[in-house]
């Protein structure tokens, strides 16, 4: 009954998600390692157009030259030999102790250096590898304790950081754009660039600032407590969801990185309704990957794993058959228009209108009575909200 | 003891802090209301040097012009005879039911055109008092489900609203600024503009976005569980940070508005520390108003009410005495330093250094080496906490 | 399509939730106060089977005599004639500034006296309406500061109180029960007895334990993180389930009282699987009223409110049809074996195993080897959870 | 100018909190293993009076007999030459794949008798040393999704568990106690037994309840937004307090364990003083092992890792002179008079009253006037929450 995944669905992976062995603060692995061959072999016969990976997923930061090319080769193909892409790469500047205060914000000098570069590298490999996207994670970048970081120096650095990559890809002529990608907290106490709110403004800040967007996660923003879709609206207002993150989180606490639709499932819905509809007023829609983050359950082997990607594209095809039917239902129609979801898609102004006509609309201020407003004027969202999650439960 | 406030430490309390009734979701009132005269001179008693208002907080919405004249007069006359100032004037869009769904972002378009209106006529009053700065808390503007805001189209209709506010004060020559104040929720399940991060990435598509920064509130921040100080270095670093609003908040719940250090102690003191000193290397600090924006708790009468009106100012000139005695301690200054606090003011890249020359430098990378930064180079920072708070309760 | 509700369902709603008219923190009242006579008609009309209320709910704290037995009276005759029931009561100690520092533990000890008293009043008109249960929801015992109260002494003060009117109730011969609303804060920053944990644990020191026990709330149990359905389940166990509040909230922020369902919809799911079938293998269930205890939100005038009331009905009953069809499914019933759920409810021991016996086992620990649990032995959870939400969204 | 911590202010310290390696989440160890034998000269040196561990912080779960034994060995001579002791043992049933679904509670029978045995053989363990306490942290006894546990037969098979380990415990006659440390979450979704609440009802459901306390943990209750002081004097009110972790936590997220102290500052001070003194009316104090269960932070080296050591226990002593300086201010005892908390210790009852005297007091009722609380009244609660901060902050 659940849909099958194609590949025009752009269902891709991280390697670091089907492939996390299980070892977390508590206790050591559960699973062996998953080598990447295998990994986009199973991926590609699950349904799945993409894979994506940091590049200490491929090989260690320790790897001699011909490790990394070795590993490299192998991706390379199995990529041919399945069709498999990579529509994205990432850098991992967070889980050698090189990285313990941070890569491009760390207080040590000679650390911050060596993450440049450390990139640089990375997004040679991303090029060669024909990824559109390339997102940067600064899980470290951060602090537990505010005497430590001077988070003005730190944006500083992080500004001088990001202007040089994009003026290297620039001038490589790689095609390249940038995802930043927030989250609050863990593994520092407070991270920068907290929300997809501030790496919005911090975008702003920067060189080259139309190479540079944002990877939501749905799980990091729901950390902070905040709606995900209307974080993601806000970027898409912005023209900035540059890529993005699906998993699931079940409230404020540590990271779940659950299967997309197992944790919040009405965001889940709104979700995946605007990012293939975009808003009921015609709001852009997005039409980039579709990319799982997240970590099989621990208590999984690797029939588990395989049944947990599974899952994250049936429920992603689910919600967008529940999505369809709640559009096309005139009776939800009404309920829109009823509820005046579409009068806010009208200018509050008339076309042409300053504030000096608007000012002599006396019907607008002089003659406008607020008094209906109490104990009638109902708007209507509780009926709305309840067709909506009736859609949502195959209930109509 | 504790320091005694004067009119150059810029304290300014909201009329509907000190005045708030103590009505709340689960009681009716429990204080009578508070006159503006009285509330006037008895903040100009204790020190403070400034007052802020809603309109509605001076009259009713449903004030004749004779009665809002009168009370403006009122507060002119106080003015006048105490030398207390006006530095903000904010707008009342979120307690008649017409506002039940927002003022600028309402699905009710009429709504949207008398609250654009009712803010016009704040913006005049705000001028002919003299203020600098025009709040806006946009506190209905939001949804508690999903379907029911097309939060594209209520971006849109924000900005609409305010680029002409911007449009009409740059005409008029008013010298306002405008500062939005963000909250992740409460009333609404979920506000608009949650963040100071949404909200600066916010004013980046506005028209005239120099004339707008931002109002943090300590509480606001921290009921998404974010680092308030973190958050204020990023809006200095942006250079948004047109006014503030100092409370207390006890981790994520609904919104306390506790006197101001009476929440999360230490998070106080780094903000005090920034506010009245950069950056430890030198980034901007503020010179607008200490503004207080919180309830004095319900249990009080009013000599409780002025206990607390005095507590805030208490609080922040502690907070900042403790964090001279931090800076000016050179047990401090050393630990600082072997932290790499000051390291992190220093460019990444040496003056002139592009990518190119950064990957000749094989210091940087090829002869880098991680391996001593396992079990080695320690960043110092649990020390530097530990002086921090020895500092702040006064124990050095 | 949704199920109708009928009163063998149950369904009771507090006369406060239907009734409330809309006002908050922020705002003032939306809609206009709602008549207990009309209040009754429409519930019965839309198949719910009780009414509830706190006393002030039915007329004001400051009522005379002759004013509460007419509204009493009223209520009766309302009662007769729809055959609506009053299976609960529940008392006021919070909503008066009396109250303001708590009633049972107000600081203020006339005040303890005067609250004891009203709830002595209050339990004669539950029992006179033929209630089955008293609930006590102690939303003002708590502080803001930990100085001002001595939570060892509020303890004492709580017990003294309750203690008395179990005596009471039992000389009486009321047949009435107590439950315990716990809530971990709002409109206290804390209340005591925070969640249902604290109060189970209460509940075991006071001298007629066995007259006491809880009545949950979802979101309440919800703002602290906590899982809804897994408290239910220890309440269960401990036979202290005498009552529930279904709502809708959210994560962790103020207290929304959304629509039940309207919040955390695959936690609802459980929770109605649990109450209705009990667990598993064979755990206790509940049989009493299904009770909700929610606030209509202030966009809605009463037409919203009425579909609101309508919607927590609509909700429960889907829900329940779905669990009846995740019960049934021949596949999950393979997928519960397959995860072991089952064999959970076997016990650990041998019948008549005792330590020695279990020591003497070689095969539980010497021979035992926990090194097939790396990587094998899965325990397929997210399977499971993936057939748990497809039966949600009815999509099997 | 910090105290100097003395064997008599009974610090002790978790063999894993110095001896974390700083592995987490999302990086690997900063740090190299630390040797027991070490550890314990260490914290001699800094007057720590004890050590505690799991069973796996000595020795693996895989070790031989003479592995195991030599290890015993060597802690018991390092222990015999320092004289530190070993006040508290406690069992890892979270570590290892095996216990990936839990211990008592794992969906898995011989999971569950293995880890029943690995506990019996700790608890030998324990008394040999001399132990006075058993901790047992239930970490992966939960689930992610609500289907996956029958949480009632959970509960049933944590009570086999325990009421079995009660036998052992008496009819050894060993002397130990056992300590129930609650957690919400992490590492499971949701966790049994979630607060000390929760654990402290379900202690009253077993067999031998008076061999059972809980072991509450700062930052495990502030996770879920809980006030620590408020949950800590209900333990103490029950008689259940038996061992306590002292570390810090800033807000709801992931555990952070940080340094006692530098968390929520506020609340370490209210808890001291609660630890000390007992409650300001005479209720019990706490005289127990003051535990330290933190992590020093992944950025620091050893030098960090001694420096976090020594910060734990002199904010401890720093908190406690200011809390005895709280107490011996004459002006805050005049400021806990006015705000009637020495009244909260009076009986609510006059001596000897019961509910028919009670109802004879006219002047507790009929006679008494609320009007006054409002508008009057006021508890001077903000004020003595002022007078508690400049103690905090060594301003008086």
């Amino acid at each position: 009954m659940t849909p099958t995944p194609t590949r025009d669905d752009k269902f891709s992976f991280g390697l670091w998600t089907i492939g996390w062995v299980g070892q977390d603060q508590f206790g050591g692995a559960s699973r062996e390692p998953l080598d990447v061959v295998e990994a986009v072999e199973k991926l590609s016969e699950l349904g799945a157009y993409g894979l994506t990976f940091h590049d200490n997923d491929l090989f260690p930061l320790e790897a001699t030259a011909a490790e990394r090319t070795g590993q490299i080769d192998r991706l390379k193909g199995v990529l041919a030999s399945t069709g498999v892409v990579v529509p994205m790469v990432t850098t991992n500047l967070f889980s050698h102790p090189v990285f313990k205060d941070g890569g491009f914000t760390s207080n040590d000098r000679s650390v911050r250096r060596y993450a440049l570069r450390k990139v640089l590298e990375n997004i040679d490999l991303a090029a060669e590898l024909g990824a559109e996207t390339f997102v940067m994670w600064g899980g470290r970048e951060g602090s537990e304790f505010d005497a430590a970081k001077d988070v003005q120096a730190a944006l500083a650095r992080y500004r001088e950081a990001v202007n040089l990559l994009a003026e290297y890809v620039t001038d490589r002529g790689y095609g390249l754009r940038f995802a930043i990608e927030p989250k609050p907290n863990e593994p520092r106490g407070d991270i920068l660039l907290p929300t997809l709110g501030h790496a919005l403004a911090f975008i702003e800040t920067l060189d080259r600032s139309e190479l540079f967007g944002i990877n939501p996660e749905v799980g990091h923003e729901q950390m902070a407590g905040l709606n995900f879709t209307h974080g993601v609206a806000q970027a898409l207002d912005a023209g900035k969801l540059f890529h993005i993150d699906l998993n699931g989180q079940r409230s404020i606490k540590f990271d779940q990185d659950l299967v997309f639709g197992h944790g919040d499932l009405q965001n889940a819905f709104s979700l995946v309704d605007l990012l293939e509809h975009g808003g009921p007023n015609g709001g852009p829609a997005y039409d980039g990957p579709r990319h799982f983050d997240y970590k099989p359950s621990r208590t999984e082997d690797y029939d588990g794993v395989w049944e947990s990607a599974r899952a994250n594209m049936a429920m992603y095809l689910l919600l967008k058959e529940r999505a369809q039917s709640f559009r096309a239902d005139p009776e939800v129609q009404e309920a829109l228009a009823a509820a005046k979801v579409a009068e806010l898609g009208q200018p509050t102004l008339n076309p042409g209108e300053g504030y000096d006509a608007l000012r002599a609309d006396r019907s607008a201020y002089e003659d406008f009575d607020p008094a209906p407003y109490y104990n009638g004027r109902g708007f209507g969202f509780v009926r709305l909200q309840q067709l909506m999650l009736e859609h949502l439960m195959g209930a109509r």
